[in-house]
């Protein structure tokens, strides 16, 4: 994640810290230049993800518009091997 | 929720039940012959409201497809009359 200008800068991975910690990454993507942002997040994260995208707008970003929502099922395994599914979540914010 | 053909019936409100409780009135709404459903949640919810739209479009409507996905901010007044703000998301599934 050092790269400049790296197509992966602008994913910010939503998980269980507060909403604002999220809010402040995302915030500070699109002050250094980013026109998109990607949220994503599984499993109960997706609310947060929800969460973060709406203060976001609402407060401090409030030219960013929702681009696009996707949501999807991805494959996990746990660390005695099982795998299971867990549902997934990518918003875009577009500035 | 009585009246044949209201609008209003293909709307599924996510709460906190288990996931497959949501899924089994889905897959009531589109085999009573619906062709799209609407699955609502706020809060903590919104991640239950996307297992339920995925368990229901793998296993058991293979062929409906996500038409739409809203997010947004609702309003929320709780008992002591102090207003906050939720998040919401709404799925579309069409058949």
């Amino acid at each position: 994640m050092t790269g400049k200008g790296n197509a992966e800068e602008n994913i910010i991975y939503v998980g269980s810290k507060p909403p604002m910690s999220y809010v402040l990454a995302i915030v500070t993507q699109f002050n250094s230049g980013s026109s998109e942002v990607f949220i994503k997040a599984r499993g109960k994260a997706i609310s947060r993800a929800v969460d973060a995208a709406e203060i976001t707008r609402n407060r401090f970003v409030t030219d960013a518009k929702l681009k696009d929502i996707k949501i999807g099922t991805e494959a996990v395994t746990n660390e005695e091997g099982r795998t299971s599914n867990v549902s997934s979540i990518e918003i875009c914010l577009e500035k």
